[in-house]
């Protein structure tokens, strides 16, 4: 074959990915790869590998002319900034699974990527098993990509799954996802949007040439749905989804948020059951594609770190086309966005800011409306979070500037206000 | 970046895919690619590009020192054979996407492509928009793929799909698929499997390593399939879809097919409607994944071959893990079928050969049963596909021996025989 090289890895974290990894590169002598040393933090823990491999100073990896690759499989994201950051300071290539670390230090690793010229992959960071980043450098040209929406976060897929179709209540939901394994004990990073956002940043990248903090792009979770939602979503032949998506604009600008959204169950979204993950990808090109895998958990995210590590093999380096090959693209705050508000009092919710209301629902205890809105009227502002107050998208969300007006006239003729 | 290789392509045909990727790689210079080149068979057609780019001798791409890659897109099999291996002799990188090609060759191309050392990629070949041969390098190593599962065929998926859905006749179905540009005005290819097998032989090796012609591997297509079993599947709730598929047994084994199948409404097969193809493929470290996109047309073609032109920027090759690295999978000729039968005559079915009958339906006109039968009975045979009798599988159709015993057993408790 082409590529003798060796990689001599450094791998950080032994917990499951970072076990699962060492044994399958042992039984994968074709791979090239061998663990030359691993780094832990708890040096007294039994583990399933000779005690020389070990050792809790990471100095003695990364500064190991030996090693030629830098693995890092290690929760704490400050740490692998700073592991990864080094590694590539010293002429290594770097396979990361730190999605945090990534979203949130997105400008300077790009800055030091382009500086070292180093491979630096971390497919594993965003829809674990599915191959979605390597597709979106590989597959899609800039101008090709017109949209791409996504379930990214595990967890919360399941705990909707739960509620709609099992009819739990949102704790329930929560207590089996954490009692199975899809949800951390503190729950808020996954439930609360954080993790969700923290992937679309880096997919927004590879997507788009889009470089933002997770803090500057538009998102929610879950926490504020209620059982009623739960109920409309079944009248209407809904689901309910956590749907991360960034659609071009007529103006060349790009529409991107995580928000929940009911979903046409005809939708590929609403194929996406329990803890996996599914993206659908629109380009001109290859029209729809729709890619479903599990997301999360060790052996999904070790498969992916380990089509990283068979890459380095023949030097594979993100490209990043869309940052440095074209005109990159910038957010839009100038579009609208058709939403479902449930509240517990109409004096929460700025009626006047919505070019129009198609319904308006009063019951007992909760009512809800249907409307369109402009997104500088969510951006920013609490009031749909706050208050027991819940904004679910509706199906085909975002109207352009160049539709509302003529939506507009149709929406009130119908309501026979014109 | 690191690949500061400029591709100069020979390409052969310039129809809609070789038209469309010349208009890409035009506006595309990031992709450091440009076309030298083309050969066409008939010189007087129009063409959308300068005429000094056009050549009707092969030999002026084949043996031209400026060219360091070829792409064939063109629809004849015994000169793209010529022209791949030619290029391949002359130390030239390739690209095809000629399906029928590759696979009844496949011997003669690896052992072509070890010896020169030179990248064959063919990822337009299988699936086209669907990246399945790049993930199967990739992301599965050998031991670990439990099955895969695909409809790798859009006509007949089309032609299903309008049965099922809106009760079209298979006449008027195929008729439409025509006029829509799904199948070929001869449609025999398709509708009778002979494109399906052909996608799967390529697959099966890049799955397990299965190096066959494809008059080797058991196939079918839709042609038998009449009106009164898409009653039954409907009346069942099932769909039925040209399924490829193949399976590693418990002896090591691989059981592999392309045949028509009842699918369950909540496999993800069903979900792959008109002329989508989609791939599951199931894998211990992975779990589950499900591609789904266009498998045919010359957006999907062209994309796919794009993408293949990207990767030879940095001296992309397939490895052929399973072939090279590891002990390769053989074909099983000893496993049994879950099957549906229905036939105008019952003297036309040989009863005896099933292992046991759980059902048996006759009918006015048309009877059907349902019964296990051992893959010795099917494969070579010419009953099943003979004097109007359509066969058909069972969801999770594949009975391995080290279950046959305890099945038939509770089979005949069940029918009250044992």
């Amino acid at each position: 074959m082409h590529s003798d090289k060796q990689l001599r890895i450094g791998l950080f974290g032994f917990g499951v990915v970072g076990e699962g990894l060492y044994k399958v590169l042992q039984q994968t002598p074709s791979l090239k790869a061998n663990i030359e040393k691993v780094c832990i933090k708890n040096a007294d823990k039994k583990r399933n590998a000779p005690a020389s491999l070990f050792t809790t100073d990471r100095n003695e990896l990364l500064f190991n002319e030996n090693i030629n690759v830098i693995v890092e499989v290690i929760d704490d994201a400050n740490a692998a900034f700073e592991i990864v950051t080094t590694a590539l300071k010293n002429g290594k290539s770097v396979v990361s699974s730190s999605k945090k670390m990534i979203a949130e230090h997105l400008p300077e690793l790009l800055h030091l990527q382009q500086e070292t010229d180093l491979p630096f992959l971390y497919e594993s960071s965003a829809c674990a098993s599915i191959p979605v980043i390597r597709n979106l450098e590989e597959y899609y040209d800039n101008d090709l990509l017109h949209s791409i929406k996504a379930i990214v976060n595990g967890s919360t897929n399941f705990i909707l799954t739960k509620i709609i179709e099992e009819n739990l209540s949102f704790t329930e939901a929560l207590l089996l996802a954490q009692q199975l394994g899809f949800a951390e004990s503190n729950p808020k990073l996954d439930v609360e949007g954080f993790d969700a956002v923290n992937k679309w940043t880096i997919l927004l990248n590879h997507a788009y040439g889009i470089v933002e903090h997770p803090s500057n792009i538009l998102f929610n979770g879950i926490q504020n749905i209620q059982l009623s939602d739960a109920v409309v979503a079944k009248e209407r032949h809904y689901e309910i989804k956590l749907v991360a998506q960034a659609k071009k604009l007529h103006d060349g600008k790009v529409a991107a948020f995580v928000l929940p959204q009911f979903v046409k169950q005809e939708d590929h979204l609403a194929f996406v059951k329990n803890e996996y993950n599914g993206v659908v990808i629109e380009s001109g090109f290859a029209d729809k594609q729709f890619f479903y895998g599990k997301g999360a958990g060790s052996f999904p995210t070790a498969s992916a770190v380990l089509s990283d590590i068979a890459a380095l093999r023949y030097d594979y380096q993100y490209e990043y086309k869309k940052l440095y090959f074209h005109e990159p693209h910038v957010l839009s705050n100038d579009y609208y966005l058709k939403v479902y508000v449930s509240f517990e009092d109409k004096k929460y919710i700025p009626k006047d800011e919505f070019e129009w209301i198609e319904e308006w629902h009063a019951g007992e205890g909760r009512n809800y409306l249907v409307g369109v809105i402009h997104i500088s009227a969510i951006t920013g502002k609490a009031w749909w979070r706050d208050n027991n107050t819940s904004l679910i998208l509706l199906p085909e969300p975002i109207i352009e500037n160049v539709e509302i007006v003529k939506l507009k006239k149709r929406s009130l003729e119908l309501a026979g206000v014109l």
